[in-house]
């Protein structure tokens, strides 16, 4: 067990790296030449350009105004400064919102902490339970925590109360947040311009249809059965094969240029390449030539391929985006089934262009069915058994293991400084690079669950990742062992012990966590201001690729909030502060921290670097809710654990109610706000519609959707979003007549 | 444990008693004076009327034809013939459906029989194992079932081959089934006539508005929210007090009727009455005068409160049935969300007029959630605890607690018949009378839960039955002791030792539930043909209170299926044969003549009896099939556990793909069909609104709307349905024109 003075030490060092980070970035971020990596949203936004026009050529690339380094943490101030809805409008809702987890999780433990510290700290610090019993070594920590009260004394009075604090304090102010992000994100959504998707609706499961084609079959079934509002469609094409083409020539196309400039520079030595894979083995040849040639086949293929992609049916998926002609029509549709058949014609809210997951809009139901099975399956051996093919390669990649598999290294391995590396921190590397490829991996399962928005995606697997760190970092730091160990123990020993076991190894491990608290949440915050793959790999392309200054905009990697990664770890400190807060409050204090530092270290980030990739609205509270009220649920249950083996009799009935209560909170909440996350009320769509159609009486609506959901290999550089254009056509927003345009629209209509 | 001859005998007992009351049946539905009680639905349908016109007056109460009596068994037979396209127009699609649960149980365990008793009885019987121990009684049932197996036998995977067959079949049987329910839900909505409830939601959480009244504010809303297909609405009142009245005049009118009979038998003597409860107490008083001058003071009682119900504005509940120009309309009204709080302005479909349950339209959402909570920890406690006070009860009718609390009765007590009675058998009726009331007090918990019609009360109080059944008597007969007792013991036990205690007590429970079974359920089922209650009752209402044949008609109670009680009692047979189907199959054949003969018996019944209250076109079946699915996983989880005892190693991960398959397919049906029993498609809708639009041009919906949903109590004695009526405005079905005329029906629209 680590004493107090470890932990100071841990602490020291904790806070020293972190402050390394912290100069490292103050410095990095005053450079000019590193001013589009720390400054990247607003080059996007074309707010900043670079290279500064002033200046000497130095000036160009390094800042030598001394004034600026004293100054070094104004960062921190200038970040808090600009007010939420300016920082909506600038960083989009889904940013705004995601710091405001950190937020909730100050309002949350801030007041509970100085709570705990004047009831509970006392309480636990006057126990004297642990000073009486003899042999025992304990640290001043555990003398502030539950341990250090008697069994059967009436102190458990105050844990009990403060547990019903807690639980009321958290469940109030997670209230009072679903309120406000409800809010924010009703505002968000009637503020919003006008976009495609507020239009639109995305069909899957298009029935077959003997006689007509994919796009005739979706506009003779709206047309009939949405005469009134029916506008569009826009059929979906596999494009999967073109998009790989176009990546390929767009990697071509950064080698060709890479060679070129090399030439550039030394036009003495022709490049060479080889031409095999990633140019290691193959012919050797001119590699400016070689690329041309490539290039030039590529776009040839690519130009069949897009011309067999738009002629071919069979490259049309069955599935659609159909816009309507207000935005009551789609919320109509996007709402109600169509068929009798639950499993054709399914009909959802189009996610936002950019936010459509191409490759999943063609699945059939039951194929979708059974790919959700077998994805649960594997999850669950994903998460209960994951150490069992570690521990196997682990076993390959020991010394043993390779002399047997490949006997001509074994000189080298013999050497004794690649023994010792072997030995010792190769399976500790195998683990680790587990573990960073898991959110790919989970992704890629979420992928094949048949999800069709990133923002889908991404809300899946943050619930597994969540689930998993819930098993393998928090159950499996607490009850030591590998987790197919403890499900073997959970399903052998009764209900009632398992929150026994853990609640009573608990206490024990708040040390542990205090110092994972440090490493992953101080130091790893610190660490992610500083960007330092980004910076690297922005000036490598720098150097080696950049000719214009678009060829550097697309050099900068932005970065965005990575939602399925990072939101599971932020409830690993809302579980953490939960559970200890009754039991070892000290605790509190090192995730108000992070919470604080965290909450700073993000806002700069939204604010001066990220680009999200879409914006779904704060469409992921619900989850974040849900999991707060899991991790409640789960400190109560350890808690009324823990009492129950303190023998004071009438903890349990007293313990028992705030779970049931807690759940019913959650019940109720979901009832209450869940759905303005789901569903768009038709009073809203019915205001925005009269509001435009006042407004804007000439709008061309058809044309402005036309090309809103081509797949983007379709669209080529042009990403922007489409403009609306008048016509001749009558607007087509205000459905004063009934429509008789059905048979004209369907003429026009076409791929 | 009952030796086989006690079975045989007990058989005997029970065919002999179900013989008796088919007879006695066959005897008492021949005379034509009980014709109204056997043939009551035929009475309701007109197509029957009494007294036979022909005959003489004896021939009018006593069949005299002997030969009928020959043919005593012919309802057989004929309840058989009826087709089903023919039965369900004749009593409707929830009672075609609900004998349907009897046929499913013929279909599911027919064949299961069949290779049970080719492959399990076989193997079972020359196992071998029982008679090898010494010392062991056992029955030649024992010796048929899986505990005649040695141990870690081969013989095991018979039984594993056999689960899963058993598996597969019932979810084949089962999609099958759920496949046909859903056509025929289908089609019995899509060839329903005109039905008020096809066009009309009913809206509850109307928010209050300071100045508008209830009507005019759903009025706008709805004018504005859905301005192409709003028509009209009615809104509720709160006519309790109102119904209470009408209520007790009809009691008063029935005794006045009573005692006028009795003066005209015997002129000579006046009836007298008593004025206080039930005639007992209370001034004496002329019985004719007494209840003629009550009656008046009741009449004029009844027009104040009508009156006040009607021009008071706080009569107004805020809810309302909103009614639409077409089906699309409303089934766009009822799936959508209308306000971006969803709280208010809540939509459903409206059940049909006389589904509604009038008294629970008005419960605000906050209060709705509390009572749910309430409820469901009531139920909790009311499921595992009820044993409690009914030992108290139990405990003070015994002789010294009666003796405590009221000496008068000592000198009766002590006499040795009543001590006797008093000891033997009333702790016994205490237990009979509560689980006689218990489906009453779960219905009035469901009422409390704020359910608004009476088909999802029925659904919901089912619910809680088979619940209640699951842990009381099926778990509470396998292993002795109350539930509170089990519930102790299922949190002091490991997960895995449930079905382990559970499963191996299983085969020694096989005995008790075939006596079980013949006596609930065959006897009971013959007892339910022979309605003694409604035959009473009617017997009695005739000679008192009958003059007219109107009064004939209301003195016959046709009844109904009571599916609240009477599907979670079948629910028991399909857990009984799909635990014992592997484990003892000899006892399939009993099950399935419990199939075979309800089916007879209730076909008889819904022919020619029955009248039901409501028809939900079969809404029920979601839960019948994930009742079965439950027995399902029940069974597979307590073959796992006895399995797991018979140390055959490889037994677990064989049977546990089952439970995990099982649960899957339950989804998978989920999906697939349970929106047709929810939702009712936009394209269906579209059909009929076409169809009816081009068949019936000059229909004037909003006349045939207008009364539609007013509470029974305004209806008075006209309790037929509106039917279409035309008048001078345009048929308001075919929405070809905008509507311009909301303020012309928000003129006309009034209370």
């Amino acid at each position: 067990m680590a004493s107090s003075k470890d932990i100071i030490l841990s602490a020291v060092l904790n806070l020293l790296s972190a402050f390394a980070f912290l100069v490292a970035f103050a410095i990095l971020r005053l450079q000019p030449m590193n001013d589009r990596v720390y400054f990247s949203k607003w080059y996007l936004k074309g707010i900043r350009a670079s290279p500064r026009t002033s200046g000497t050529f130095v000036k160009k690339f390094v800042n030598l105004d001394c004034r600026t380094y004293l100054r070094f943490l104004n960062w921190m101030p200038a970040a808090l400064r600009m007010p939420e809805p300016e920082l909506i409008d600038h960083a989009g809702l889904d940013s705004a919102v995601y710091i405001r987890i950190y937020l909730l999780g100050l309002k949350i433990f801030v007041p509970l902490a100085l709570l705990s510290f004047a009831v509970l700290v006392p309480v636990n610090w006057s126990g004297k339970s642990l000073e009486k019993t003899e042999g025992l070594t304990f640290s001043a920590i555990d003398k502030l925590s539950i341990s250090n009260v008697p069994d059967a004394s009436k102190r458990f009075w105050a844990h009990l109360v403060v547990a019903y604090v807690v639980t009321f304090w958290t469940c109030y102010i997670l209230y009072k947040e679903y309120h406000i992000i409800t809010t924010m994100r009703l505002q968000f959504l009637a503020s919003e311009n006008r976009r495609p998707d507020q239009f639109t609706v995305l069909v899957r499961n298009v029935p077959p249809d003997p006689d007509e084609s994919v796009s005739e079959h979706v506009e003779h079934f709206f047309c009939v059965n949405h005469p009134d509002h029916y506008l569009t469609h826009q059929v979906v094409y596999n494009a999967n094969n073109l998009a790989k083409l176009v990546e390929k020539k767009k990697s071509y196309k950064n080698w060709l240029t890479y060679y070129q400039t090399k030439y550039e520079r030394n036009p003495k030595i022709k490049p060479k390449t080889k031409t095999g894979v990633w140019g290691l083995w193959g012919k050797t040849v001119d590699a400016i030539d070689y690329y041309t040639t490539e290039i030039e086949k590529l776009s040839k293929e690519e130009t069949i391929e897009r011309e067999k992609v738009m002629s071919d049916p069979k490259a049309i998926v069955p599935a659609a985006f159909v816009s309507f002609k207000s935005r009551w029509g789609a919320a109509v549709c996007a709402q109600t089934q169509q068929s009798s058949n639950p499993t054709i014609w399914l009909t959802q809210w189009a996610p936002e262009p950019r936010d459509v997951y191409w490759n999943n809009l063609s699945i059939p139901f039951v194929e979708l069915n059974i790919r959700k099975l077998l994805m649960t399956v594997a999850f669950f051996f994903l998460t209960f058994f994951f150490m069992i093919p570690i521990a196997f390669v682990q076993s390959l990649a020991s010394i043993d293991g390779i002399e047997n598999k490949l006997p001509v290294l074994r000189p080298l391995i013999q050497m004794e400084v690649v023994k010792s590396f072997i030995q010792g921190v190769l399976p500790g590397i195998i683990l680790k690079i587990f573990l960073i490829l898991l959110p790919m991996i989970l992704m890629a399962m979420s992928k094949i669950e048949g999800y069709t928005s990133l923002s889908s995606l991404d809300r899946r697997s943050a619930t597994k990742y969540h689930f998993f760190i819930l098993v393998n970092v928090f159950l499996g730091s607490i009850i030591t062992g590998a987790a197919f160990e403890q499900l073997q123990r959970f399903v052998d020993e009764p209900p009632s012990e398992i929150p026994k076991t853990v609640g009573v190894a608990m206490p024990l491990k708040a040390t542990f966590f205090i110092t994972y608290i440090m490493v992953d949440g101080w130091a790893g915050i610190a660490a992610e201001i500083l960007r330092l793959v980004p910076f690297i790999m922005f000036h490598l392309k720098n150097t080696f690729l950049v000719k214009t200054d678009q060829d550097r905009q697309q050099a900068t990697d932005p970065g965005s909030l990575n939602f399925s990664v990072s939101e599971p770890r932020i409830q690993l400190y809302f579980l953490l502060g939960l559970v200890y807060s009754v039991v070892t409050p000290i605790l509190l204090p090192f995730i108000i921290v992070f919470f604080a530092f965290s909450y700073m270290v993000f806002r700069h980030q939204i604010i001066n670097v990220y680009d999200q990739k879409y914006e779904s609205g704060a469409a992921f509270w619900p989850d974040v809710h849900r999991r707060i009220l899991t991790g409640l649920v789960i400190s109560q249950l350890l808690l009324l654990g823990l009492l129950s083996t303190k023998n004071i009799s009438k903890s349990t009935p007293v313990m028992i109610a705030l779970p049931v209560l807690t759940i019913w909170f959650h019940i109720f909440c979901k009832g209450r706000y869940e759905s303005a996350f789901v569903k768009f009320p038709l009073q809203d769509a019915m205001v925005k519609d009269t509001l435009e159609r006042a407004t804007e009486p000439t709008l061309n609506l058809k044309a402005y959707l036309k090309n809103a959901y081509v797949h983007p290999v379709f669209k080529g550089v042009e990403l922007d979003r489409p403009s609306a254009v008048d016509d001749e056509e009558n607007n087509p927003l205000v459905p004063t007549k009934r429509s008789r345009r059905n048979s004209k629209s369907h003429s026009e209509e076409g791929v």
